[in-house]
This record gives C-alpha cells, structure tokens and sequence, in this order.
C-alpha cells in the first residue's frame, strides 16, 4: 500500500518563519520604537508593498541579480511591478503624490516587510523588516542632527546601554570630492563611483586586500562568482583606502588593517589628512563644504550633550546606497560579541542612513531636500537578546493556564470544562488587567499526554476535573513549575516535612466555585 | 526653458496608502485582536509573504485572472513563487513543516497582509490585511465552538456592542450533501461543485435572478465580462436557492428574496425544510451529520450563554472557499449603515471561517483536521469608527507640540531651540509616561508659515522665541486649541473682560526653564 504523492512542505530559499516569542518581543521592540519617534513629532505613514518598478529606481548594491535585486512582475496592463526593496523609495513616491496635502517640513515613521531577489545562503535574508524616520523638506543639517539624536535616544530606551552604542556621522561630499579629484566625476563615471562605494561598504566585511580588488579589477569569490571591480589604478585605489581608513577607534578598522587608531578625531585631523592623502594645498570645494556641514553636525549635538560618546564624526561612513547626497550616519553596537569563526568582535551596525536631497525630486519640478535612517529590526533583535533588554524578555508574557479534558472521549463533559476555561478568561488582576491566558485541551489523548501538552506550551498550572472531582464538586490545581521544582530535588530533600508541604501547595482541590481564586494563588506564588 | 521629463508619482492599482491616523488606529485595534486571541491560548507565529506556489495551492475564488489572482512570479531555480493570498494556506505549510515539533492541537494567531490580482476597481484591492486564529489538530466541534465564542468575544472586545453582532454559523456537509443529491457528486463535478459555493457566496451582493444565472448557463455583468455557470438546470438551480434561503431572519435574506423570514430557527425546521426541498422521506448520510455536527456546536455556545443572541445557526452561511470539509461560520455586523446607493444596510461580514480538514494533510501522512476564521482587518477597521469604537479615537494619541524657530536664517540659535525640544521629549506626566510628543520647526519659511503649520499638524501649543524673548531669558507658550475658540468668538464677546482674561491665558511667557511646566498647564487645560 503506497500513499498517494504528497506535496513537500517547504519554505522558498532566503524566506524563513519565527516562532511566538520572536513576535511577541519584536512587537513590543517595535512599540518602543514607535513611541520613541512618535515624541520627536513623527508621525506614521504605510505604503503597500507593491510600487511600479520605475517608481523604485535603481539603487540597490546587488547588481549581479535578474532584475538587479527586485522582485519584478507584469501587470495585466504590461506595467512592471515589484516589491518595495526598502522603505525610502516608497516615501520618496509618496510624499511626490502627496506634496500640497502634507505639512512641511514632513516627518514621518514607517515600519514593514522589504524585498531582496539575493542570492540565498546563510544568514541572508530576501525578506526583512526595517523600521525607518525620514525629515522631508528641510534642507538644514539640524534635520541630520535630529535623526542622530533620534537615534541615539530611541537605542537607550530600547535597553542599550550608553557607551553601547554609538552613532558614526560622515559626509558623502567628502568621499565625492575625492572621487572627482581623482578622475571619477561626472555622468560618465557614475558606475564606477557605485562601484567604489560598495567596494568601502564592504570594508566591514573583508580585509583591505580584498577591497583593493573591489577597487581594481575585479575579485573571484570563493564560490567562484567574479565580481568586476571599479577599474582603478593601484594609486587611486590607495588613494581611496587611505581617506576611508582616517577614521578614529573603530573596531572594523582594526580587523580592517590590523592596526589600531586611538587618537581622538577632530575635524582639522580630517581635513589635513586629506590634503595629504590628495596632495594639494587646498582641498577642492566639494569636500570643504562637506567638512563644514560635518563640524555644524558636531557642534549641535555637542551642544545638545550628545558628542562625543553618542553621536561622533567617523569619516569610514559612506553607505552603500548610490542616492546620498551629503550627511551619512550608521548606529554601531560596540559590545563584544563572539561571531561565527570564534573571533571577539563589535557587534556592529543595526541602523544607518544619511540625506537624499534628489530622491524625491525624480518626481517633482522644484527640489525637495530629505534626510532620514533605517533599523534593521532583525539585527536589532539579536542584539537586544544579547544585552539581555528587557523588551524582548519572554516572561513579560500573561501567564497561561491549561484546562485538560480527562473525559475527552464522551462529549457531555466538554461544556463544563469549557465553562471553567471561559471563567479564566474573564477573569482580571488587581489592575483591571486579563489575569491569565488560559487554554482547553482539545485533542484525542490521554491525561499524561494533555498534562506534556501543558508542559510543552509552558503553563504555570493546570487544571483538572476527573470523574472523583466532578461527583465532589471540586477542580484539582496542579501548579506546573513547583511541581518539576519538587521533582528534581535529592531523594533526601523528598523525605522531609516541609518537601510535603510543598508537594501539598503544589496540587490542591477547590471547590468548583473557586477555580479563578485558586489559579490567581498559583500565579501570584511565581510573581 | 522646460524641465526634463519626471517620472509620475502613482500608486499601482489597487494599491493604496494610509495616513497616520488610520495607522495609529489600526495598531491600537491589532493589540486588542492580540489580547483577546492570546487569552484564548492562542500563540503568535509568521510566515513570510513568498511561498512556493505549489504549496499555496489553488483555492481563491477569483478565476477570470491569470495565475488563477494570484501574483506570481519565477526564482533563479526555475520554481515558481508566489506572494500569499490568504493566512490560512502558509498555516497549513507551517504547521505541516514543524509538525513534531509543535504542542498539539496547536493554537495560533497570525495577521498580515494577503495579496490578491484581483481585477481594480473602486473598494477592490489587492493588498489587504487579515487577522486569523486556528485549531490545528483537534477534530471535535468544541474546537469549532471555540473559534465562534472568541470571535464573540473579540467583537465586544474591540467596542461592539452585543446586539450589534451575530456570529453564524453553518455545515458545508449539508450544502455538499445536497449538490450529492442533485448528481454534482465526484472528482469530476468538483469544478462545477466550486462555482455553485461561490455562485452562492454572491448572495448578499446579487438578487436570486442573477445568481440564478451563475448556478445555471452564466451571467453577463454590466461591463460585459462574461462568467460561465455551474450548468444546473433550471430545477436543480432552484433546489440550491430554496436550501440557502431556509435562513430565519437574515438581513441579506430580506434584501435577496424580497421577504422577511422572522420564525425562530431550529434544526427540525432545517431538516424538514431540506427533506421538503430535495423530496425525500430520509435525508443523505452526510447532510445529517452536518446538522448533526451544527446541533452540537449549537448546544456547546448555549451553555456558555453565546445562543442565541451572540452565535446562531444559519443555512445561508457557505463560505466561497473549496477547502471546508465541516462546520463554517461568519461574524456579520448588524446595525444598519447607509451603503453607496444611499439605501440603509446591515454592515455586513467581517470575519469568516471554517474547518478544513484536508489542507494540512495536502503535505502530511496522516489526517490533521483544523479549523479557524479570518478577520478582514479593513472592513473591521471601518466598522469601528462607524460605532465610534474609542479604540479607534483619534484623540487617544499624546498631544503634540511646536517648538517654532523664529530666526532660522541664522543656525546659531537653531541649538537653543532644539535644546528646548529635547527637554520636552524628554519630560514626563504624574504617571511616569512621556508628556507630549514634540516637534522642532525645521523648514526654511517664516513665523505665519511656522504656526500654520503647528495647525496643520494639530498641535496643542507652539512654543516661540524670538530676539526680544531670548533678550529677557523667557519664551512665549501659545495654546492653540484656546486660541481657535477665542478666535471664533463674536465680537461681543470678544469686548468682555472674560474673555481677555482668557486671552492672556492663551498666550503667555515664562523664564527658560519653566517652559515644561507652562506646557504642561496648556496640556492639562485641554486633558
């Protein structure tokens, strides 16, 4: 006797499932975040998932995808769809849609699903969430400002301690004039410059060596793909790594050049090591105006008490994105960790962002300047985990109570046990608050298996009504986590006096009447 | 001189934003879903919106679309993806997935968006959200009765008064048993069996001559687009609509056949009625444990106080879905709104459900029965404001103020005003809790422009320091909220000592360091 062919239950490659407590502590991750931005006077927006694809653009990092890293469909009308790959492109086609109906300068929140068509492997994701706050139509760097502090201020409350974190703040037109003093400028070159900035996104992830490549020809990765490089010269390529490495006490660039640099930063320091790097006496426009927004960064948050331990300048910020126009900044945890390969290292970035002056001009005839940062929402879940917040500490969930079924073999019983369950339901604390989650057995097994069923699901008690209870009119409350507490003590401890009584406390009959009363006993032992 | 050419900022069709109070509103309804699906001992879970198509299956109703209105696309492998069209098929591959590794029965709760490619029109869109609750793995009809009181209870959770709802309930073994009768038995009726359900699911849109049409040849609509029927003839049509219209007092009833049914039901009359219509002295085996099944359901919910006023029996309920195998069920609203055609209407469905033995077993070996029901989160949203429900009020939100930045030509002050926002982000109410939520101006337009936008934003007051201020180390606090009564005033009034005493209370200045406390009076006024 063969079955008939079954259907494989699987889940698509880079797509993954997450169990009750990832959600119940990413949603009140999420809540805190939302508070957090809702007080910095941000307001929430949603946009759906699909957008038409010129609508998006394209101005994703993978460029060695079908489609360049989209999820893409035709519509019946021949109209290209897809998925939205982050939560900016779709603000930028909002705000366009909406322009004269918004308040200006507009802020506002977002949090949702984004799509990347990646190649899947480990640890790579084609869904996840971001959580993102945008300042559209201001042009000041105080708008930059307010996103760090925002940022520093939503990672505290968030269970982060200070000195944690820290948010890194650059300037892309810094990294813009270098490119165009060494040749890269102009429409022509735009490629090329994309290249170099994922070349130095990258800079966390491999050793200079590898970047080197990135920057010139090209490099083989172990898998064999060939990733062609910017086509620089080694002394531009130098160039490059040298401007990029200026940066203070970061840990990447420890691993980077195996060095490290302890001397505090300061905006002369910048400025004279890329008059070295460059050699010229003046450094070209571009770059000084970008130094200056910079120090303006610096001095309010200083001001506002936030600089230098929250918010600080590190000119190895410059995002892989392409639509940056000038202030770039990456929240990075700096508490150890120890990774995949053994190695102690930063835990690293868990949200970055800078401004985006021409984004929304795609769609507009006069210019919209914009800034805003992005959380990665899953990256931030681990790392909440790893410091222990108590945000995502499961226990912050209602107790649960199991009522088993003993007689689920003949129906007439079901109604009463499903009045107790009901009882459960409605009962409150002190507060006014729902006392209890409480759940009815309703599957075929036995006792022993409805009493795993209330272990596995992790009740704090269960409660049970045989055909003895019934006639006596009484509930046994069998109090589940002093129970295994009583069971793994010594045999010693088992044969003394106060072992029974607390084998006594940890089941006991109540009439009928006084389920909710005895269950509220049980919760309130285990606090 | 003409600007190049820019992209249109458009939405796709059938794709639609949502401002911010229709966000907070709908987050402040998904908590309360949560809590109340969560004390039933229902646990969270979330499966990513890609599956491989095979695995969703083909179940919508919808067929005159490609792919059968679902979207879909091709991964790198060849295989086929698709974004999910309901929460009830990424279940079923879940559970299916971690089959052993899950308590049993299991108890979950989901919510999301679901995808349909759907043909566009007004109020048809094809991104909305559900909110699903499920039994997997218990095949008792208390599992079922389960789901109908926590949809019951759900309801008056969310601000629904009782009265204002009915959950309805219903067997597809009855409706499966009579289409046995009239020949449509077998595999190979099974299509036409599926254009029968949803011929019928159309009931409370069409009158009886239309979907008459759709259980015989088929039916034009009014753009033309032809549906194929189920092919009945003429006497077997009218066999399925005098089984359907066995309903006792349901509205849609009323405006289908034009009568008012007011006999209480009982499952006798059910039973008579359906020997009378199919002309049998003995009705079909699995007919009578349909009724058999719905009787049970309907002892188990009298028991518990839900029948008949919360939860009753109804005949007319099929759900439009191939999948059900038993007892299915459905929330409507009854209270009465105006619709398009300015004619008075119940409200209508928010919910459905039903049980689905067959949908996990696609993937398993063994049988696993399951049940569960679907919220339409949209229409559930609409419905609450529609009864003021508070949980949808606006005004649960924190009150919001404008720090106003009076010389913003010149940066220099711009760090003494964001220091005045910081102090009140950071400031507290008597209960611990954030006081406000606060906003710097950060746009380049001057002071008229500036309180404008405080308007338009809604806020409670806007703080403002000016050359003279800062001179004499205060700031002036405006009470908006005041100042438009004060403003509406007629000019009488306005005359009255009264009401310029009122005036300087809408207007006043305090020292620097007292602005929390004057905000914090401005907020108290307003509580």
């Amino acid at each position: 006797m063969s079955a008939p062919a079954k259907l494989k239950a699987r889940q698509p490659r880079g797509f993954v499932d997450r169990g009750p407590a990832d959600v119940a502590a990413t949603e009140r991750m999420l809540a805190v975040i939302r508070e957090s931005f809702a007080i910095y006077g941000f307001e929430p927006v949603e946009t759906p998932f699909v957008e038409y694809t010129d609508a998006l653009g394209k101005f994703l990092p993978d460029q060695d995808r079908p489609n360049e890293g989209v999820f893409s469909f035709q519509d019946d009308d021949e109209q290209w769809l897809s998925l939205r790959y982050d939560l900016t492109a779709p603000l930028a086609r909002y705000v366009a849609e909406n322009f004269d109906a918004l308040p200006k300068p507009y802020r506002s929140y977002r949090a949702g699903y984004v799509f990347r068509n990646e190649k899947p492997g480990p640890g790579r994701f084609r869904q996840f969430m971001q959580f993102d706050a945008d300042i559209v139509g201001s042009g000041t760097v105080a708008a930059d400002a307010e996103i760090c502090m925002l940022a520093a201020d939503t990672m505290e409350k968030l269970g982060i301690r200070r000195g944690d974190y820290v948010v890194k703040v650059n300037n892309r037109k810094v990294l813009d004039g270098v490119m165009e003093a060494i040749g890269l400028g102009g429409e022509e070159n735009a490629a090329r410059r994309l290249t170099v900035l994922r070349a130095i996104d990258k800079a966390d992830k491999f050793p200079a060596e590898e970047i080197r490549k990135l920057l010139g020809e090209g490099r083989r990765d172990e898998s064999g793909d060939y990733t062609k490089g910017a086509q620089l010269c080694p002394q531009d390529a130098e160039i490059i790594l040298r401007v990029i490495e200026s940066a203070g006490d970061i840990e990447r660039f420890v691993r980077f050049f195996g060095r490290k640099y302890t001397k505090p930063f300061t905006i002369r320091k910048y400025e004279e090591k890329l008059r070295r790097v460059l050699g010229v006496s003046v450094l070209p426009t571009p770059i000084l105006e970008g130094l200056q927004e910079v120090e303006q960064i610096r001095k309010a948050v200083r001001e506002a008490g936030y600089e230098p331990d929250r918010i600080r300048i590190d000119p190895s910020v410059v995002r892989g994105l392409e639509y940056y126009t000038g202030p770039v900044y990456e929240v990075e945890l700096t508490f150890p960790v120890t990774n995949d390969d053994g190695q102690v290292v930063r835990f690293g970035s868990v949200a970055g962002g800078g401004r985006y002056d021409g984004l929304v001009g795609r769609f507009r005839p006069e210019p919209v300047p914009a800034t805003g940062f992005s959380i990665g929402v899953s990256r931030l879940y681990s790392a909440l985990k790893a410091v222990k917040s108590p945000i995502v500490d499961t226990r912050a969930e209602l107790p649960l109570v199991v009522v088993t079924a003993m007689d689920n073999k003949s129906p007439e019983f079901m109604p009463s046990y499903q009045a107790m369950v009901s009882q459960l339901r409605q009962a409150k604390d002190e507060a006014g608050k729902a006392l209890c989650r409480a759940d009815l057995y309703l599957g075929a097994s036995g006792f022993n298996a409805q009493m795993k069923y209330a272990d596995r699901r992790g009740a704090v008690c269960a409660v049970i009504q045989g055909s003895s209870e019934r006639e006596a009119g009484t509930v046994v409350i069998k109090d589940l986590v002093l129970g295994a507490e009583l069971a793994a003590a010594s045999r010693e401890i088992k044969d003394s006096a106060e072992h029974k009584e607390r084998q006594a406390q940890a089941q006991f009959a109540v009439p009928v009447d006084g389920l909710v009363e005895g269950v509220r006993k049980v919760i309130a032992r285990h606090g």
